[in-house]
């Protein structure tokens, strides 16, 4: 599918301003086409991300140069080799691309170095996993790999109104695709053909790139965080745990649900999963500008604790459980990260913030106070994993916290995650994906 | 889906007896698990293909051993790190890899330097692209490069009976979906449609990975050789060429089938297919052991230059036609290349072979005597690419051979591949692929 003109240089003028040099330029290099080992199989060629977010441009091999003093955008695209022209057909002429792309000037490869002659750059702003060989020798010595991370990652943190639209429609493609996955589970597909099936309504809606490799996981196959195996059969007693999310235009989705394979909720999987859901919704009520994203994530922890509590799996004091950190062997991983050109996109933390090492918020892959444009996943879950629930039984000090009858019970309903992408607003925050989560939505659109 | 085990310590005896060494070890280190770029977004694991072949791992972070005085085979598998089984699960016990795979002992990664230790090898043969950091540094001077090469690719180019049989099943997988892209087409899909349903009716039946990125292309589309956009419209008097191969278990299958978008031929595309089909048919008379691949190659370039001269496309005597290469200009890729583990398979030209500085010919992959076990691909074809017809009809030396309205006539057909993965037998050949190829057999398929 072809793109539409992004509006990148937006994009670079955010970067800039992050910046915040007079003199010298912005040079990058794009992703190049990668063979896989010592054969000739081309790998499928993603562009790379802080490159994608300058220019847009999703081919190999072209080079960006911003100068800081004009701000004029430089895009270098690659020479023509007349054999590749029969093997791939013609390249896009300078015009064409011109047309494609947010930049003001299009030149090929071999003048490189005149723009660079033209620009006679002071410094040049670079990323540490550029390849800068290209430049030419006398340049090398003003290359700068520290400066331009920073302020690409914190102009990344917030997403513009158009990339908020790109992310609302992989998002689009991936909630239908999870409605799908739901309304067929019924037939008795195993994990291996719910995963086929979820990469085939991406691609045929034109995301042949997944964000991240999907999680189609059965029963206990789901207290293993990033199970991937999918190769599992199901039963319809089963709940069914998807954490998949396509990938369009170079744009992430991550959107995880949980169902019962046969369509109808046992006693256990409501119990569980309403829950998780209550998690979910108790965070929502603090996504807002202003808000630490860790009290967030303790927020749900809580509520966590609380429904275990109620339905008598943890025992003992709400507040004293949380200080002796058990609830966390339940719910282990962050409550969500931000998301946008990588599914785990960058910004999570600023320089110099530290991790909280405390069981399961250590996890936490963000901490920030939100903003307006942020855009992050909300993912609480609920696992019954005993690689991590043992160790706490077979300790005198933290097995009275534990029913085991009760655990036992419940360890069938192995895993359960749900899972949003939300952008904040000024006021709240603008939910991106679509696929229904209530248990009587769920159970009628499978019925 | 979990392997069966494979008889790979047969690969193991191939290479040792290829080698013709009576002392030191063989080493190498599988692929490990990669990222992209500077994201933690995990790439899609798929073993090197050497290590393959020696071992049948399909999972990351092995290495293997084989002692060459007594041929035992050692399987390094990596140290278990508690953190990582909190995230994946439990791996693997050693017992449990020795029941999974063809080898005489499992050790973890820990205990490599002990393994090493009791061989205590005078030379380490490994491959050139092999990472030998793992081995302690007093070993590292006994590394050899440069021997093992050519031992492992020669052994591959014959296959054992079994890896014929795991070719047959992704073919199977391949044609099945061939067969579906057919029947489905006529529904008006698009490229970008079918190219998805292709990676479905793969992945459903076990197959994730495609053996090289599929080519779909409608119209004149297909007179790019590798034309890889796969995002046009398609009309049904359009021709469509599908190039797509599954792979499974890390075995490549790789097919090719030309059909008119609305089910039945035109004249013009009949004209042309009939042609092609009548080159792999005279090329299947010749493939047996004792023949050379080039002269098929040849055979095949003949086949069309009669063909065309009798369309009246091509004007003159075939003989000077072919020597001044005209033909070539229509016909200008190989007849085909080893398959097997990699789609463009090791051991296509012996050490010191020369490729065939001709148009045309100077394409083809593999310069062999055919011998029983050997896998090849026999893909003729005929396109009307303007990119490298254009520069003959433009020279007065070679404008003489072609009929310009003749060929106006046939441009539109674009360009026909038809291509099989087939078996040298002692006596002629096994051919894997079951997609039918026939006109009548497709305009059946899709009435």
């Amino acid at each position: 599918m072809p793109l539409q003109k992004l509006p990148t240089a937006s994009n670079v003028q955010k970067v800039i301003k992050n910046l915040n040099k007079n003199d010298g330029i912005i040079y990058l290099k794009g992703q190049v086409l990668h063979e896989r080992d010592d054969t000739d199989v081309e790998l499928s060629f993603r562009q790379e991300s802080n490159f994608f977010y300058l220019t847009g441009v999703t081919d190999a091999d072209f080079h960006v140069v911003v100068s800081l003093s004009t701000g004029k955008i430089t895009l270098i695209a690659p020479d023509i080799v007349a054999d590749h022209v029969m093997w791939m057909g013609l390249p896009d002429t300078p015009e064409e691309l011109l047309q494609k792309y947010d930049v003001n000037d299009v030149v090929y490869a071999s003048k490189l170095d005149q723009v660079l002659q033209q620009e006679n750059p002071q410094k040049i702003y670079t990323l540490p996993i550029c390849d800068t060989s290209a430049l030419p020798q006398t340049f090398q010595s003003k290359v700068d790999k520290d400066a331009l991370k920073p302020a690409i990652y914190e102009a990344r943190m917030y997403k513009a109104k158009w990339e908020v639209e790109m992310m609302r429609e992989a998002n689009k493609i991936s909630s239908d695709a999870h409605i799908k996955l739901m309304k067929e589970a019924k037939a008795g597909l195993n994990e291996q053909q719910l995963h086929a099936l979820f990469l085939y309504e991406s691609a045929r809606n034109g995301a042949f790139f997944q964000s991240y490799n999907p999680i189609v996981a059965a029963g206990s196959n789901a207290a293993t965080l990033h199970y991937g195996k999918n190769n599992a059969g199901i039963s319809p007693d089963q709940f069914v745990l998807i954490d998949a999310g396509a990938e369009l235009n170079c744009y992430a989705s991550d959107i995880t649900r949980t169902f019962p394979a046969g369509g109808k909720f046992s006693q256990e999987q409501k119990d569980i999963y309403e829950i998780v859901l209550e998690m979910q919704k108790a965070s929502f009520e603090l996504c807002k500008p202003g808000v630490e994203w860790e009290d967030i994530h303790r927020l749900a922890l809580r509520v966590a604790c609380r429904g275990l509590i109620k339905l008598g799996v943890l025992k003992g004091e709400e507040d004293e459980l949380i200080a002796k950190h058990i609830p966390a062997c339940i719910f282990p991983h962050g409550l969500g990260h931000s998301i946008g050109i990588d599914v785990h996109d960058v910004g999570g933390y600023l320089p110099g913030v530290q991790k909280i090492d405390e069981p399961g918020i250590r996890n936490l892959r963000m901490r920030r106070t939100l903003q307006a444009g942020m855009a992050v996943t909300v993912e609480p879950g609920i696992y019954f994993c005993d690689f991590i629930i043992d160790p706490l039984l077979k300790d005198e000090a933290t097995r009275k916290y534990f029913d085991i009858e009760k655990l036992n019970q419940y360890k069938k309903v192995g895993g359960v995650r749900i899972e949003d992408d939300i952008v904040i607003t000024e006021t709240g925050f603008d939910n991106l994906t679509t696929v229904p989560k209530e248990i009587h939505e769920i159970e009628a659109l499978m019925a």
